[in-house]
């Protein structure tokens, strides 16, 4: 009756069909879900050695060349499928069926190995450590504040820091993805891939999302790939579009014509992405310009744009504090309901009313949820294994780390393994909201405080990277597991068999990625020098702010302390009006960790959130039946196919294949310039 | 029952609604089409005169300063609809109702009071002629070659050369308009344009049309308005687009992001499009790389760009060649046909059978075509009264002519009267094929054969500028008075109407713009001058062009001759083809016509309306219903929206604002250059 090509229109789908029409897991009931044990396939960890291993090739290269590490959740889930499709199909054609929830797994597993890449610090503060790095600086390069890398120490120092993200945060992910509902972006639309890929011959309005999905994931994968064409060096490109103009461009106020967060922009609720418009406007808009007007007073004039002693230290600072402030607010209110639970043995922890996070664009039809929940919570990880599994990884840590680095205490390490929760929480929490991880600005705040900490005289440099590493990897992993749960609660994927996955790719990545490091380390004797082929460029400005550090408080810029309490403060007092005027009217106050995270990021990628709002506000309005069933999928095609194309263009960038053509923006006054010096050259 | 916000299934429609879902004149039924005397109302040329001498102000200004013209049809017709709706309120309420067809005799009228702006050759030919671009060069700048601009000659001048385009194709009206079925895609925007503005309050269907005519005019607009901020200069903006590369660039292949040719691709039949882009990739893509790999053995290195002795040479002539070679064979057809229909007294031509132009894109329903063929061939203007009409004009230019410009002779007038006829009918068929009127095209072949043939000795500058003005203006009102019954058909305006209206506005035209250059002339006596605020640029190029066509086919370059004979046979053997396979088969055979046009103008509008036609395609795959019913509205808007923005675009060029960026594209070795010359400077 309806043809197939023709737009669709779902009203006409209702007589069609009779189920519900946005229930995914409807579609699914025919399928039986294994048990964690049989999620946990031994095809599906050789898979994951493989694609995790070349992964951690690509990261490392990354790290050397240009230090800009793509995120490979959404690769890790597309290959995963296609690898073991094949195996299926090559090599044990009588064996089990290939479900979403193995998929799951080879997907956490591997982006587990590959984030070890990352935050491991092998093109940043690990690096920075060794006397390649320390010798191009006049200071700070004695024995004390140098550690060249070594294999052994390397794998050693891995695995000491790498697993504490994940004990640490185990016992809130009910909280965090069943009461809070965070959203995580990225986990949400890898989900959805991987259901897409497993979906059995449903219903036509299943069939129909799959279509979109693949559709926008098509569209989303060759704009990059257009985009990717002009983008010859700095500045160039679509992505330094002003599109505002010129002005505002300066101030980072632009479209950049990034699909995947238009994407993420549609799968956030309104509130998150108004949030990051209202803390962009006041920090990009108002703060950051008042400020640096008073260079040469506040702090002294010409730094280098990344020197912490200038407006640097501002953004980092005072983003740190407001995060901090939301954070630790949202940390005792959780710990002390928790606390209240078990006093009261209720065991049936009530749903939190949150209601920035009751999100009208993710499906949320009962009998989803209903099933997911079931499955959520089924295979239990108890609490008391989590925090046993902490305390003795901390007390090994705390043992060793001192003989790696001496100028680094026991008691900076307990005092650090107390707090580490709170950030790692904060982490996790602002990353389900806005798709944002920010380990790396948690990395710098302890780069900073324990240098200051240790001081100058006694290896402070060293210390303050040595914490950095530990402090990046806890809350690198503890944002990417409740992420992969996230992932897994919407495959009817085990915690458990994710958690495992997640330990696996882990111990997988802490052996394979300082043993790749360690290959390019023998192999290019010119590595971390400056135009070299592999300059390694965040090493260096680790070591900087490493060196600023370790003078202290006064090497912040004036004023900024008292800024930083202020906006803590203000982070507390918001949440606690969210908390007491009600649902209602809380939907209209902004979300403090949501307005921190433009802070120091750039407002950019908020003016794309908001116009995937925009996009989805505007269908709404047009169509809201069509929107809700088909939102999720159009947003998810977005970010899945920006996410897979990171990878060929990292094969490029690997090849040393570069874009042909700059589209550059000037000013009509440097075009008239330009032109005649280009005109004179030729 | 229907929810007028949701997105629309035509399917929907069907059961709700009796009348042929796209017929136009269905809803305009219940309304009178008054009679050609009705239609042409006082109050009309009031508003006509009024916009008309604004246009050409605008017009005369552009000419001065950048030298590039926009089409001013579809603002025409929309201001008029706004000043005598005004009219009506403010001044007549009680007068007689606003209708369609007198909104089409204002915007013909006042479209042809601009459009002398244009062919009147201020900014060019004319100009050319001055004393003051004669003493910029040493050569030819005898009083001979010399005639300053005077408002009495001038508007002589354009009394005796502006009405013969109008009266030798008039008698071909029917033939174009409803037996080859020409588009003209401007003129059937304009006129969807109009009957939106009349439409009364019909069926859903229709109202939906008009809405997405709204919405995509606005959208179209809203683009040319973004785009215009990043075009600070030559080569920048979304105008220079490399999209296929800087190589394809280099060679004019690349999408310009241009609303207005993505309209035009989408109302042209797709045959159309494909032969331009057959034409565009023989042209730019073959012929010319390799004529250009000749440099300094064809013909002499170095030449500038716009120089006929070069490259610009073959393309001119090879185009012009191509062209003529269609429309002669086209010219005769249609004539030994005519005179058969005379001869048998027949009195009812059988439509040509010409599948090019059996266009599935516009609306094509038996009622509207039989109501509009109807009110077309009522009102008739006998061939008698053109023919006098022209051989009066004729015969009384002939008698003038020569004392305005003693080099021209006689016999040189009148053999150009008779060929006249037939570049008038190219030019005016070539447009309706594909909207691109080439008159300034045929002006260039005027001063270079009659420059020629007078002689360098002789004045045959000053004759070839002049005559390339009595071309100019025959084949450019030929082609606007063509594209104005298009216009009249599709909006039931009287032919007899249109006619009446076309010589009034051009009489206007004809006094107005002489006298507008006039007043600049007298106010700025540096006028001219290169670097000035007025530099006049093409008045330069156009003398220049004159001076190298004395010299005869001498300054030629080698082959060119060999090879416009060439294209002159293929095009009309390609023609006979096309006529004797017979309509299945001709169906893929490309149109000599369309062929030859990017052959001059570059590929980057070919791109354009492929762009366009593959959007029909695929929305013809996808819903052919709905395709079909909202296709022409949707081109429409993309073409109104961006030709309404030229208007502020003058004013912002007139008032001297700027664009504030340019968004440039220079390759990756470049830009380095560029990157470090910048920072070198700043």
């Amino acid at each position: 009756m309806v043809d197939d090509r023709k737009m669709l229109s779902p009203s006409e789908e209702e007589g069609d069909e009779e189920m519900d029409p946005e229930s995914t897991e409807k579609v699914f009931e025919g399928m039986d879900v294994p048990s964690w044990t049989e999620q946990l396939t031994v095809r599906a960890f050789v898979v994951s050695l493989i694609l995790g291993s070349a992964f951690s090739v690509i990261v490392m290269k990354l790290n050397f060349s240009t230090g800009i590490i793509p995120s490979l959740n959404v690769s890790s889930g597309f290959l995963g499928f296609f690898f073991v499709k094949a195996w299926v199909k090559f090599i044990s054609k009588a064996g089990q069926p290939f479900t979403r929830q193995e998929n799951t797994v080879i997907q956490t597993c591997v982006a587990a190995t590959a984030g070890i890449g990352f935050s491991g610090g092998f093109g940043s503060y690990l690096f920075a450590m060794s006397e390649i790095v320390a010798k191009q600086r006049d200071i700070f390069n004695d024995s004390n504040n140098v550690k060249n890398p070594h294999l052994g120490w390397m794998i050693g120092f891995m695995f000491v820091v790498s697993f504490l993200g994940l004990f640490c945060l185990v016992p809130l992910r009910k909280i965090m993805i069943i009461d809070y509902k965070l959203i995580y972006p990225s986990g949400t639309a890898t989900a959805l891939l991987i259901n897409s890929f497993h979906t059995p011959k449903g219903s036509k309005l299943v069939r129909k999302q799959i279509g979109k999905l693949g559709k926008f994931f098509s569209i989303s994968f060759a704009w990059s790939f257009f985009q990717w064409f002009f983008n010859a060096g700095e500045g160039c490109g679509f992505e330094s579009f002003p599109t505002f103009g010129l002005k505002a461009y300066a101030n980072k106020f632009y479209f950049d014509f990034s699909a995947m967060y238009v994407g993420v922009g549609m799968i956030c609720p309104y509130l998150v992405n108004i949030s990051l418009l209202v803390g962009s406007i006041l920090s990009w808009g108002v703060m950051w310009p008042l400020i640096s007007k008073k260079e040469g007073i506040w702090f002294p004039a010409g730094l280098p744009e990344t020197d912490m002693q200038g407006l640097q230290g501002y953004k980092i600072f005072i983003s740190i504090a407001m995060i901090l402030g939301d954070g630790l607010y949202n940390f005792v209110k959780v710990l002390s309901r928790t606390i209240m639970s078990i006093v009261k043995q209720a065991g049936q922890n009530k749903s939190l009313p949150e209601s920035i996070t009751s999100s009208t664009n993710i499906i949320t039809v009962d009998f989803d949820e209903k099933r997911r929940n079931e499955a959520f919570e089924k295979d239990q990880i108890p609490k008391s294994y989590a925090l046993v599994g902490y305390i003795a990884i901390a007390t090994i840590s705390i043992g060793i780390l001192p003989h790696m680095f001496p100028p680094l205490k026991r008691y900076h390490i307990v005092t650090g393994y107390i707090i580490a929760p709170v950030f790692a929480f904060c982490n996790a929490y602002g990353c389900g909201l806005t798709d944002w991880g920010m380990a790396s600005t948690y990395g710098k705040l302890a780069i900073f405080t324990v240098g200051a900490w240790v001081g100058a005289s006694h290896g402070g440099v060293l210390a303050g990277l040595a914490s950095c590493g530990v402090m990046m990897n806890i809350v690198s992993t503890a944002a990417d597991l409740m992420q992969d749960f996230k992932t897994g609660y919407l495959t009817l994927s085990s915690p458990k068999s994710m958690f495992i996955s997640q330990i696996i790719g882990t111990a997988i990545g802490c052996v394979v990625s300082p043993c790749v490091f360690w290959l390019f380390y023998k192999a290019f004797p010119d590595i971390g020098t400056p135009h070299s082929a592999y300059p390694v460029p965040y090493s260096g400005i680790y070591r900087s702010m490493a060196i600023i550090g370790v003078n202290g408080l006064d090497s912040l810029p004036k004023h900024c302390v008292t800024i930083c309490l202020v906006f803590f403060i203000s982070a507390v007092v918001i949440n606690l009006v969210r908390d007491l005027v009600g649902e209602k009217i809380a939907a209209f106050i902004p979300v403090p960790m949501a307005m921190a995270i433009p802070l120091y990021m750039g407002s950019y990628f908020t003016i794309d959130m908001c116009v995937g709002s925009l996009i989805l506000f505007t269908w709404e309005k047009l169509n809201k039946t069509e929107a809700d069933a088909f939102a999720p999928a159009v947003a998810s095609g977005l970010i899945c196919g920006d996410g897979i194309w990171s990878l060929p263009a990292a094969f490029l960038s690997l090849a040393n294949i570069k874009p042909p053509i700059c589209m550059k923006f000037l000013s009509r006054s440097d075009n008239l310039r330009v032109d005649s010096f280009l005109s004179g050259q030729s």
